[in-house]
């Protein structure tokens, strides 16, 4: 089955808005077997929604759009589709009720502004799709001229209302199915260019499956995807293909799909029976932010201290002050004593210990931006290493929390003789 | 002027690859006053290039188009584009010679490729526009369809020829120079809804700017644009309607452009002569991190306390015990206690504190998912608020960060007497 996406918003056509609800889309599609034809992005006018829902119609006769169903000015999606079909727009009373409910809920004052109850509108004949994550509904037409599903363009709710309703209704239409299906292998602290040669002379051996190398912000994700095959022999080829891959990426394989290394982290403290604590300075308060993120995290994360002045590493974490000026504040000396002083002072089995320079002030010769010591302790052991990161602050930071968490991961899952990270491993610049 | 662009790919109706030319393309061409008529994707087939391409010039005579310009099967812009205007394909000796000099200075292996040859060819006619950073040349074809300019799809080659031929050829076609402008105001706490009932009246006035809402994840930032104006034209009428929007929109605005409101807070409590601390609970480390994630935030930030478990709201912030055995976690009393145990633990004249129902779990009846109490305290003042926040996990822990810097904002720019942000008006719900 195809269909063709058409997004509204001047936004997207100024450039100020990257495209993110039809890539979104394309992918959630993708994974029920239906092919995007077309996408097309227009101008909030009604002119060119009109125009532009009816040409896709004419080619394909199925349409997803992606906004303009907000309540101000330049929300008319629904009018617009609505004159394209010769329908009027309706009130749906049930609807102008939950959303009366849901601004009394949320404790706003007054009554709720007029321009709201424009989301109650619909077309006559469609279907109103419900949207817990926001006001507007999604709307499923189908008239004449084909089906037409208006998605809000906000979008974690235009992601939740594809992922609830749309994809459950196009797999429910078509019984016989035929699948794309991806599966994720998530690695962390290796370039891509090493992953290559662990996992290149394997590839011809993942047929059907296809392999893609995702660099990501702090790692690279393996994707294998088979394409438009039955569901059977789809599942089958991509756990073959699957088993193959993680034999070859062994230890650098942190989890799968959309696994975050802090839920891993989490998992492995607790399955220790321990409590996890943190102590950062350059990454303040992101290793703590990562692991507060995962729901549950409160039966295992105790809490944290972000030392970011000396002082502070001092007076709360009994860092000696001698060490700091004879060592400088990001040193091994400084990390080992900043884990050590969060085991004492949380109680915890278990602490990430975090020190370094993130920029872009700060670096010297032998300690350049980018240079960060990591500690993961556990119990009476501690493990540090100092790695070399590249990228500007946000980069340097956000892969020193993730190479943090990741040698607590190891410090929890490998023998206490296994060989250390390799410093300078750690970083994962797309190489 | 208007034009359309065509983007050319199967990856990006896969929605594996996300497109980011367009919108390049859409800043540049506004830039000099060019218009972004409509937008559009499709895969690399011969039929899909020409249909598109076809239709986009029958609607406003001038299309640029991205990909498909490559040495390989799938690169089929040119031939498509050479049979739409029915012309023969050349070679461009010329041409040929730099694209062989190029292999040999690459210093690669043996003979260039037949494949490579391709990338020669030019639909008689047309005027090849060289790319020093890449072997397919951009090519400018007009006829008595209109014009058509083909741009690779290697994102970096495309903003080169961009930057270099399209646009200062887009210029010289204007001898009077337009351009398209745009600002933004950025607003937090406020629903979208009732940010249009103060701003709504005023809509007319702004003209000829016009006014788009863009709720963001913390937020709702308002956007002004100028089109197509002499350039002392668009900065007058857009310095005009940005004072107006200010007068309008007031305490709700914390900043312009891409300002971030962590790196407002720090310059507030810079220029009032203090330092910063925060007190976290639920929020885990997000309100430190975005402080921290401010270049140079060590001049004003001191440190921070995570006190996700109870125990150590007491022991790191001599919360009384008892208090949160009588009021609960989550409450006034408590979060106050936060910010004078951060306050005097660090010496810092300014702490940010929050504690709240994150969720999934934990909410109750009196207290559900999304409540949430701030405290700023700056000297011997302290501010306090409830808020409902709406969301997921995720979206409650960043608007929980997000209401809690703008607390500390007004308090550090508002008279003490100043009515106090309402309760439930934070959450920036895009309702």
């Amino acid at each position: 089955m195809d269909l063709e996406i058409v997004t509204i918003g001047t936004e997207l056509l100024l450039g100020h808005t990257i495209d993110t609800n039809a890539a979104y889309l394309a992918r959630a599609l993708a994974a029920v077997g239906v092919r995007v034809a077309r996408r097309t992005s227009v101008p909030d006018t009604p002119e060119a929604i009109r125009g532009a829902v009816a040409d896709a119609l004419a080619r394909t006769g199925f349409v997803v759009t992606s906004g303009g169903l907000g309540p101000t000015r330049d929300d008319r999606t629904r009018q617009a589709v609505a004159d394209l079909y010769g329908v009027p727009l309706l009130v749906d009373a049930a609807y102008l009720d939950r959303l009366q409910a849901r601004w009394r809920r949320l404790g706003r004052p007054g009554e709720m502004p007029e321009a709201n109850r424009t989301q109650a509108l619909y077309p006559a004949g469609a279907t109103v799709l419900p949207n817990p994550r926001g006001s507007a509904p999604g709307l499923w037409l189908e008239g004449p001229p084909g089906v037409v599903v208006m998605l809000p363009g906000v979008p974690h709710e235009l992601q939740g209302l594809t992922d609830d309703e749309l994809v459950p209704r196009l797999a429910a239409r078509s019984p016989e199915a035929r699948v794309t299906r991806s599966l994720t292998i998530r690695t962390t602290g290796i370039p891509e260019s090493r992953l290559a040669d662990l996992v290149g002379p394997l590839e011809d051996t993942l047929a059907p499956a296809t392999l893609a190398y995702l660099p990501t912000f702090d790692g690279v994700d393996l994707r294998l995807t088979t394409w438009v095959l039955p569901p059977g022999e789809a599942s089958a080829a991509l756990a073959r293909a699957r088993d193959r891959l993680l034999a070859a990426v062994g230890e650098w394989c942190y989890g799968e799909e959309g696994v975050d290394l802090a839920a891993v982290v989490l998992d492995r403290v607790r399955a220790a029976g321990g409590h996890l604590a943190v102590a950062e300075s350059c990454t303040g308060g992101l290793v703590a932010a990562r692991l507060t993120a995962v729901p549950g995290a409160s039966a295992v994360f105790v809490g944290g201290i972000v030392a970011y002045e000396n002082a502070v590493k001092v007076a709360e974490l009994d860092v000696p002050e001698p060490t700091i000026r004879s060592e400088g504040a990001v040193s091994e000396a400084v990390v080992r004593a900043m884990a050590a002083g969060a085991q004492r002072r949380f109680g915890a089995e278990a602490v990430i210990a975090v020190t370094g320079v993130a920029g872009p002030e700060g670096g010297t010769a032998e300690k350049p931006v980018g240079t960060v010591w990591l500690c993961a302790a556990w119990r009476d052991t501690q493990r540090a290493v100092r790695i070399g990161v590249p990228g500007n602050r946000a980069e340097v930071r956000g892969r020193a929390a993730q190479a943090a968490l990741d040698l607590m991961r190891r410090a929890l899952s490998e023998p206490p003789d296994v060989r250390l990270a390799r410093p300078g491993t750690h970083g994962n610049a797309p190489t």
